[in-house]
């Protein structure tokens, strides 16, 4: 089919929606390594991890085998609500570039989350409703996926309980009114609440918080109390199994136009949507099956893939998570109060880290003035506002159309548009007025943290 | 085709978008009275609205013959960026409020304006680039118009100056980096900036302003800078044409389905959304073809329709715009400072009060806890933030579906979801909070702003 076809945007029907999830493990020569008990050096196993997770969703953790997971009735049917999404070719955003580059984006922002988590919240909480549990804890640092927690909780009658990354939580005090319009109790990160939360809070007083901290309180949450148990929005196996729903809905709607993109692009802060974005492709470029350019960009201020460690290390600031083996800037690392948005995990998936390690995906950093930038061309070409994060990508495939520009290459290129930039205007008020800086970490102060990458016990 | 069949949200393919608009005023025995010249009394003709608006939109204010106005192929190519908008069927609220009755609504929201108020927006302003024309300004209240006209302008290269209600602009600060982004300049209205502004300023010193204020500044600003028109986001007979996409749309959706509404239901300010969604249902009813009960829903702080005179008013509160003949509380009535979002204007558009006044519409005001009530149970079960201004017509439609539980009738209920409420979260906090209250104006209230209703001259 010819590209002149091809409508501004591709709904698919419902009847199309994935009834699998794509499980991108199966297709990995080198699986991901395993979550290490931090006190003996052991992996752990199904049982170590039923304090904290649900044990459907620690079945789908470990299972680095199985290619084709079934998506439950009750959770298509929540996806039907708003999936698929679109798949959108970006006419408007080629023709301000003046660029022979093809661009689409799958946008994931048409919810009221704003973003693609709501795809993984769902399922987090369905499968904690059907273990018969009283609720969920989680941390959330933008404010997307406590939103969509708050969301899927709500529909299926769970209790909800956030710790929002304080600076987030100060910058973003309308998150939290959807969240309580969703029935979900949030605390600010760090907090007085927990063990963890003041322990951190005597040794850095006047912390803005990061998702570390924030972690290390919902899981202790979790814990203590009966009936509860921990979610987490990215970095898990299972989020990025979740989140392949975008990538298969892309896949589909561009199979239909015979279209195959040459670079698929993503922002990648703990990496669910990049890794959903990519798993049916990249499936089939470690199959040998076909190649694609696979780019993961992230914030200059938040570099793990591109300056990090490949290394063991804690998931959360307070070490009561299992370690995970991981692209990670240590996990004391926490971001300049100058960075607006999300992308502030001081590591990366397990399953990103272990593709990008091995050669089957490139990442970028970019600083976040020309991210806003980018944000604002494409906002004001193709009508939607979108998330500092998503920006990323945007900023990432507006330098790749770019480039097509200068060598006149007609490539096809496919972003993750992950969410829309409705409750982030204090970082967009700052950008309009001059008052955004960039900071990029030193590399003295990456080694101070690198330094306390732990020892692997055992 | 049995209703089983019928996905949660149907979207219609880009080349089902109309291709024209529909002019119910066509299908109207009685026409809406024209506009009169508040000096004179006469008719205001084309040279004489040829001060404050673009030629074309004039032409379509005053056509009430031709029942279908072509849609240009610029502004059908701007509406593939969020158009079609899907029809959905709310299985989830039907399912919540146990009814027999079959719930569908045609959902607006999905763009960054938030609001239909886009389908009028890029209509008039694609007029004033195509007549050479420098810029254009405006008033907003809730925000959604001045975001959707500065949406439309920085597409198409135009300037945009939008005054916004004072209360909204202080309620709301992040509307207006919205509209920042799309690089309008924003003025909380009244202001010193224009005579008119400083004259209610000096008689109302500390007014939170109106609808009714920012129109006359927006049209004094117009007025008085060469290369410049007024545009206005509702009440006019051009807005309800543009914004007929909406209901063209659903009508198709429906008969897709083979589905027939008994009842259709739309939130009521100036009227522009309600008189998009029934244009071509109305129409049929006014031919004697089908018969549809058709609801409009307004605030019981600003009940134009329910409570007001069908008198001819000034349509702003400065006087400086032409009169029309409309359902009104009195050009100088300002609603509650308690009353939160739009919804907000004192009077009605001239074709919805004549059809009014003429039995073919049914008009219920509703208090505003009812309508945040209705809002959150909406919120949990369909997954979608409404505005405070959409949920009138959500109450509305439960309390209709509540009246078939009673009843076991199974009507097929249609209404207009009009926005999305990220920018609405003040509201939502203060019902959270237990802080939002009703304020019904008093009859003697009323009876004094009647009392000041212009004489007709001549």
């Amino acid at each position: 089919m010819t590209t002149e076809k091809i409508p501004y945007k591709t709904y698919l029907a419902e009847e199309e929606l994935p009834r699998t999830w794509y499980n991108v493990r199966a297709d990995m020569k080198v699986k991901p390594a395993p979550l290490l008990n931090p006190a003996t050096g052991a992996p752990m196993g199904f049982e170590d991890l039923r304090p904290v997770f649900c044990d459907e969703l620690i079945r789908q953790e470990l299972d680095n085998d199985t290619r084709e997971i079934p998506i439950p009735e009750e959770i298509r049917n929540f996806y039907k609500m708003y999936r698929p999404s679109p798949l959108v070719r970006a006419y408007c955003l080629e023709e301000q570039l003046q660029t022979p580059a093809k661009i689409y984006y799958k946008f994931e922002g048409n919810n009221t989350s704003g973003s693609h988590k709501l795809n993984s919240a769902i399922a987090q909480a369905y499968y904690a409703k059907n273990q018969g549990l009283t609720g969920v804890t989680t941390e959330t640092g933008a404010g997307q996926w406590g939103t969509a927690l708050s969301m899927a909780c709500a529909y299926l009658g769970l209790d909800c309980r956030v710790y929002m990354v304080k600076v987030s939580y100060e910058q973003k005090p309308f998150r939290r009114e959807v969240m309580r319009t969703y029935g979900a109790a949030v605390t600010p990160s760090p907090s007085m609440d927990t063990e963890v939360g003041r322990k951190i809070l005597a040794e850095h007083p006047g912390t803005t918080g990061s998702l570390g901290c924030a972690i290390s309180e919902a899981v202790e949450a979790a814990v203590s109390r009966p009936g509860y148990r921990y979610v987490l929005g990215s970095v898990l196996n299972q989020v990025l199994l979740h989140q392949s729903v975008i990538g298969l809905e892309t896949k589909t709607a561009l199979d239909k136009y015979g279209v195959q993109p040459d670079i698929i692009i993503g922002c990648a802060g703990g990496g669910s949507n990049l890794g959903g974005l990519i798993s049916p492709f990249m499936g089939e470029k470690l199959r040998g099956e076909k190649d694609y350019r696979i780019i993961a960009v992230e914030p200059a201020s938040c570099p793990s893939l591109t300056r990090g460690r490949f290394a063991y290390d804690f998931c959360d600031t307070g070490m009561v998570c299992p370690m995970a083996k991981m692209y990670t800037l240590g996990s004391g690392f926490i971001p300049s109060p100058n960075h607006a948005g999300g992308l502030r995990y001081h590591g990366m998936s397990s399953v990103l880290s272990q593709l990008y390690h091995d050669g089957y995906l490139e990442a970028v950093s970019v600083e976040q003035t020309k991210v806003f930038e980018a944000a604002e061309v494409f906002a004001r070409v193709e009508g939607i506002l979108p998330a500092p994060e998503s920006s990323h990508a945007i900023r990432a495939a507006i330098d790749e159309a770019l480039k097509c520009k200068e060598t006149g290459k007609e490539k096809t290129i496919v972003f993750g548009l992950t969410g829309t930039g409705y409750f982030d205007m204090v970082a967009y008020e700052k950008f309009h007025n001059g008052q955004m800086s960039d900071y990029i970490p030193t590399d003295g102060e990456l080694e101070a943290s690198f330094a306390k990458l732990p020892q692997v016990p055992g």
